[in-house]
């Protein structure tokens, strides 16, 4: 059976490691005689399960005891909506647009809430990050909302300190959390959709301070309420049970391989590889500045019209797969996330290398 | 290996030709080198996986083409104030009350609307359905709510005539969908939560007429918008794409077992066995008014004090596993889904058969 290097931005591939166990206990969990799609989440063994994975996130995170972590469904775009209702109280949040999901996360928190732009980098195409000077903050925001890893435009913040105020911080970190380490100490909020460097798709991850919570007004969905959430240890009703099994295997799989800190190196390595072969090329060009580019996502186009067909699929003759770009960015997209193995970004660079040689 | 009779009220027993399909193909789908869980929702092999399910389940249950189906996220929690928050449009609801889930989506439309009482059977302990006399409906009702089966105390409705208004009607059938043909044409919105009679958990399931779509209010969370989710397939972002595609292969099982009314043949034949061991006991007593009971959700309460932990006890070695009550009835509570095999029940019977005739 042969497998793919999986360049998808979500969802995308997972540890081998990880489906294989997630295979051979399908149909019987521990020899308990159930699929854990099967269990009840109120019973021994799904509790086992989950605290097994609340444990080992807040391990491998450093997460403070005063914060609560959540499993929480409906992907980050819930979360637009979610943390304005949950976190404004009548006041305003401050939003930092860097990219198509910051914006996506300002216009939905103008539609339920009140939000103002801090500064916005869309007449540069989204290929920077704001200077200092541009900042416009609001002394009485109720929070300031990143987003730390723009997955289409590929622009990451690698430095938070640049953007930091006296605002409660919320970042989303939907596609490079567990990428590295991360001091969750700086944050009053952090979330992301699991289906990039968590688990499958079906999971959210919000992780918050505890004093950020009972602030939601009372006519809030109670699904929606992180105070209630955090009350009932995320099972106010049936969580994604399995998904939040198969981001566990993940979390154990993370841990073997070292934690955050040893991820963080194969991540650094894995991106200068292809961040070099790209800039060293004279077919393929990235346009976002180098000192805040994505070790997630890189987005790369074609110096030569009329190739992106061709480029993708040689590509999968090579079992290189779902390495064409967003339609917003246009050109190829390489989402290299932790279970991306260092060798599929190998053979992307060689298959890359012998393209320009032959078409470029 | 062995595998259990699990008679959990949800998540619940899933086919095993289901999870063992499952199983094989969880590293590679179909030779396409991925697992459903890596795969871009947006490319062709998920959306072949989706639309196949959607065909399925609208030749299942006969859904009429002025209907849209919508996968969406939260269960049916967060139905209860999705439902008011869509289709209220500053009017008032009316709410059936026949056990806990309805009475739980009663108090949620309160939180996030309005919404009034048509009748309650909490004063009979809900065993039994209101009789028409008991009955105040709304005339300028936006709809009424009823669940049709209630997974706690065990009664559905078998007819629903009976409690017919010029409303339209929206239906909580989380724990009994797919159990029996149903005409959905009498409906405009029945919704459920997969994880009983469906799939994995994470899944919501929405069946509704396009002409209540379009009427929620600015500010609604996009993610919970019934119209926005219509318009983009149910991918405005990311859906629960591997639940999505084990619900697939759950409508693909039920189709080869003839579809829903070779299934609900099977319903009624677990059911009765249930229920006449129940009746022609001295140990097992089932608090339900005939007409209304579950083929579904089977509570029962022991005669005889202090005999529950071992029944329990001893069921587990028998293979039942799951079999306690919920604790706002108490007892025991068989729950025979689509899944459980007649096999099964018939185990239980025997084994209480046995039970009673050492401690009854």
């Amino acid at each position: 059976m042969e497998r793919t290097y999986n360049f998808s931005a979500g969802p995308a591939m997972l540890p081998r490691e990880v489906l294989e166990q997630a295979r051979d206990e399908l149909l019987n969990w521990h020899d308990c005689g159930l699929s854990v799609m099967e269990m009840t989440h109120r019973g021994k063994d799904f509790s086992a399960i989950i605290a097994q994975a609340e444990a080992d996130l807040r391990e491998l995170l450093g997460v403070p005891a005063n914060y609560k972590v959540l499993f929480l469904q409906g992907g980050a775009t819930m979360q637009f909506a979610q943390i304005p209702l949950n976190l404004l109280a009548g006041r305003s949040a401050d939003y930092l647009v860097t990219g198509a999901w910051s914006k996506k996360a300002f216009k939905e928190a103008q539609k339920v809430g009140s939000a103002r732009l801090v500064a916005t980098t869309e007449a540069s195409n989204f290929t920077r990050l704001p200077a200092a000077s541009e900042l416009e903050f609001d002394p009485d925001a109720a929070y300031l909302h990143v987003c730390s890893n723009e997955t289409v435009h590929g622009v990451e913040i690698h430095d938070l300190s640049a953007f930091r105020t006296s605002a409660t911080i919320v970042a989303d970190m939907s596609s490079h959390i567990l990428s590295r380490p991360v001091d969750i100490g700086q944050y009053g909020l952090i979330y992301g959709g699991a289906q990039k460097n968590i688990g499958p798709a079906g999971l959210t991850l919000v992780i918050v301070r505890e004093d950020l919570l009972g602030r939601a007004p009372t006519n809030l969905p109670t699904m929606l309420d992180y105070a209630v959430q955090a009350e009932h240890g995320s099972m106010l009703n049936t969580p994604p049970t399995y998904s939040i099994y198969v981001a566990g295997l993940v979390f154990q799989w993370l841990k073997k391989q070292g934690g955050l800190a040893a991820m963080e190196q194969t991540n650094i390595a894995k991106a200068k590889l292809l961040y070099q072969a790209i800039d060293n090329s004279g077919l393929y060009h990235n346009p976002v500045e180098p000192a805040c580019r994505s070790r997630m996502n890189v987005p790369f186009t074609l110096n030569k019209p009329g190739l992106e067909e061709l480029f993708v699929a040689e590509a999968k003759k090579q079992n290189i797969v779902s390495i064409k770009g967003h339609k917003m960015v246009g050109g190829m997209r390489a989402s290299i996330y932790n279970a991306m193995p260092p060798q599929g970004v190998q053979a992307l660079v060689d298959f890359m290398q012998d393209f320009e040689r032959r078409h470029g």
